[in-house]
């Protein structure tokens, strides 16, 4: 039973503390938190002991009645492994500034540059060359999301080059503050930072992305086209994601014709926060022609990334050598379809 | 153990077919529905034996590969009581053509006409009224959260008139079709419904209503100002509404500071589908000044009615003649705080 | 023919600059600008001379091509008036600053606290007593908007108490920044500022308003109840506000049931811009019932204060004494309905 | 001076009636509406005879004060052309139940079928080809924005294939029913329809779409990658996006980020209801490597096609030969850039 903390209790960590909990080969020994908002208080009566990030606000979590446990650094000596779910460009400090200094193993999240972290991970693209390390980070949302999907067709079909167009929600669920109410806002950068990302775990893919920002806060949405090396027919395509451990093929019949009614759908399989840990792709637009494949995938952004954590873990501890071993242990425990 | 069934398994009837299960004195016998979409089969998955509301349509649940138990009139033979969560005016019908006829014991919801059923309900208000009752209405999400507040304050201070301002989100969270996307529609009628509706509930109050749409998917806000009969300080309400077995007031120091985030605090709650049962009020609004009492509070449309469902199948199956204790027993079983 | 300038070309600044050049009585001798924006382009483009408000920018402009005529400290000096449409708190801190200094008469709009100017302008209720003034402050849009349609009110019928819900859009349409995407903000503090700032023009009456946030740009509701002195009749209302200078009843047959289509209709009305200058009231929401009148207006942030600062500049200069006079022949200039 | 009708006041017919009254070599002769809306008074209001589609509700009109002037076949017999401004598919059954039989030329819009019409119009592309023809089809926002930009990089470097996603916004900005509110919707069936609608007007260019929906109402955009067939670079094909007549790239510096800032940017131009009729281009975001180039487009769906249907006017009645110069003619009229 190894001993796991998460450095930043907030829309990533709580998620990744709740997946640690229901592995029988890992657990959480505590979290911590900056403010006394409302997930301090969760934390606490979940059963997570809250360590303080900034131990000169002690005095607000008294005052808010939150329980403390102590202070950040103390939580680092109890752990095998640090989950850092820092805001961007945070993680690679505290590598630096603690975790190298400490002697401390850590996961870092897609917010990190992989140059700064050294190894990046996707557990069915490359779980078994992250077996023991130190330092891996998790690739992003939408890094993750095009693997789960593209090393499938690479295995099958191979790939001369993908060329992708990321409609991105412009903001989290919970936050009322980022915009835009009533607009479209292109990154006018192109290529955007997703296809070199990728290449940090499918090394000899070409991925071409842009990407715009939209008025909705549920998931983002890839349109994804990929000339393929072999050719392949639409069926043997749907094969390979129906075959692949989390990527989800949704049914016409099921109408669920849009981000909304996926949430509803995660949200009945009784899904916990309403997480859809899997790649949503829509069935009907799967489509191969003139050698070229086209289809269109959602991506949840809080929580697609939250089983890699597992499997990271798993790998980096080597509580596991075999990878697919990995996923399925860690697919069983969260109820990933 | 009393049989009870759903007749329309969508919004309010997964989550009233979810509350059932999870009581000790009643259980579900079987779920409706009309098209085998991603609820009916969600519904079989759950356990819920399906039956069909459109017998012709069979072929279609056939090839969706979704498992039939029979015909809605099959389901009705089986039960001690129906909760009826059909569209808005279809319950009324079903009451004469159907459940009259059969003798069978029906729930309503807040789409249909109080004349047409008879008989309110909202459980801290008017539990006792209808013990044995064959045909109740609970009423709807707005009346629902009306009461809630209201009934606290009435039994505190006594209430001149009430003035309430309905903000109203436009459209379900899974509903992709409704607008609008950019707009304010005002309903142009006032007082709108929600007035007379309390007074099916609290016939003494006077209730002035406004009501207007707004281009959002999460929760209704309403915007209340009750002129009191006794003089009372904003902390004796504030007291009251902590006592109240349905309402949350929300502390200002959780940062809980629009709609988006209590929706994340009901996902942090660990609840079904992100569920808030309870009324959030929140706490640094609730203001008395020269005799009127100013509050705002949250209503999420899809569930704060569900609790109340359980509480009227108690009430009308006579399992518990004290409205408290089943208010207490429900409450406990569903994790409402 | 007096001159005039405009210190803060941007949202309001650019409408009043337009509003000032459509007179017989006055013109734009300049406009005051940061940065090199569109804005700034635009305003060369139509002739208003730009000077600089930040003068060690000045290489900004040359480098964007967008000729400069000075600094704003010489505008200044050639002006009988300014404008300042700054963001809210600058202009009081230019009134002392700069205006006091150099003796400028100077308007200020809502940003502004009252008390920091010393006199605050509607033109309908308070023209006469602001003739001569040096510095003015023209009430806030939502101010403006609830003089416009309470003063005929009060002179029709008196006024015992007003309560107010005002449903906010949440950023201007052209700001792609700002949330919520999808969420309700109340403003939890009640009374909120606007109750005290309509004393501010009509001493007398007590205004008690809510406030929140939700995720529109187009145009700020306001959900009116006000118990009256004296009896009167939902005509007698109606009649008062079309007689009313600035206030528009939307009859029903026009099928103006949004803010969205009453934009549509200040587009096809061939306003600059798409300005509503008037208060919009929905007709068919006029209702007097016991003593109190109910009614529903929207507020177009970025216009209906714009003929009110051309009214203001005529009282501070002595053009005309007769509030009456100005009005319509700012109107008729302005294409006012 | 040729006499041109209206059928179908809408949206876009209410913009080609402004955009033919701006010319000297045509004039509206009346325009047609369905119901008494705002609209409707409005045309009046402007001068537009207004004639009616629905004989049979002329009592309403009469009750709204509304003008008439006759029916709409009262109209037809004035005209020398009618542009049909009428919902997708009913243009097409007025093709063969009216203007076929008594031999009045007509304009159809984008929601027609290309095969109904016969021939498809896009004034940079294929004027000369539409000289004198009886019934032409102006093509839809999307094609003609498609058409502005990719007929100039045909020009230039040669097209081996297109590959677009097309963003739309879900619903017009006057449009309060419509959704969604807070999801995107894919369009699933790959290639969506614009990739065969571009080749009407540029047969030799394959395009690819795909397309979804998004909860904005201001514009769509388009990203599109172009595989070249010659060798050229990036500022050859900004050279080439700046000689187009309506194609309007946009400089980082002006600002204007997000299709919410060129919205404002078209009201700041003075553009009669906001209308950009030209295709803007983020000029940032044009970028050619390894042969292939990218750039990103918006698309004013009420407009953009307005001034085509004009110079589509002047093609069929033969006013002028030369379509470059019908184009300088009518953009000078309509004041584009």
């Amino acid at each position: 039973m190894k001993n796991i903390g998460i450095n930043g209790y907030g829309t990533i960590g709580k998620r990744v503390a709740d997946a640690v909990s229901a592995q029988d080969d890992m657990k959480i020994v505590g979290v911590t938190k900056r403010s006394p908002d409302f997930e301090a208080q969760m934390a606490v009566k979940k059963g997570y002991d809250l360590y303080l990030s900034a131990p000169e606000k002690e005095s607000q979590f008294e005052e808010a009645g939150i329980e403390v446990s102590g202070t950040a650094d103390e939580l680092f000596e109890k752990l095998d492994l640090v989950v850092d779910c820092t805001p961007g460009g945070i993680g690679s400090q505290n590598k630096t500034d603690i975790y190298e200094k400490i002697g401390l193993k850590a996961i870092f999240e897609g917010g990190e540059d992989h140059d700064a972290i050294g190894s990046s991970f996707n557990a069915e693209a490359n779980y078994e060359s992250n077996i023991g390390k130190d330092y891996v980070r998790v690739v992003s949302c939408n890094t993750t999301g095009l693997c789960r999907t593209l090393k499938p067709v690479y295995d099958l079909a191979g790939i001369k080059k993908v060329r992708a167009v990321m409609v991105r929600r412009a903001a989290d669920p919970n936050d009322a503050k980022k915009g835009p109410i009533n607009a479209i806002v292109p990154t006018t950068e192109v290529p955007s930072h997703h296809g070199p990302d990728v290449q940090t775990i499918i090394p000899d893919v070409t991925v071409i992305t842009m990407a715009l920002m939209v008025p909705t806060t549920l998931m983002h949405t890839h349109n994804i086209m990929v000339e393929l090396e072999n050719n392949v027919t639409t069926d043997d395509v749907l094969d390979a994601f129906k075959e692949a451990y989390r990527v989800l093929p949704i049914q016409k019949s099921l109408k669920l014709g849009s981000t909304a009614e996926i949430m509803e759908y995660a949200k009945d399989l009784g899904r916990s926060r309403g997480n859809m840990y899997e790649i949503p792709v829509w069935e009907e637009s799967v489509n191969v022609e003139d050698g070229e494949l086209f289809y269109m995938q959602a991506v949840h952004q809080e929580s697609d990334v939250v089983p890699e954590n597992v499997d990271a873990i798993r790998a980096m501890l080597e509580l596991e050598d075999d990878g697919e071993k990995s996923i399925i242990k860690t697919n069983k425990a969260m109820g990933i379809l």
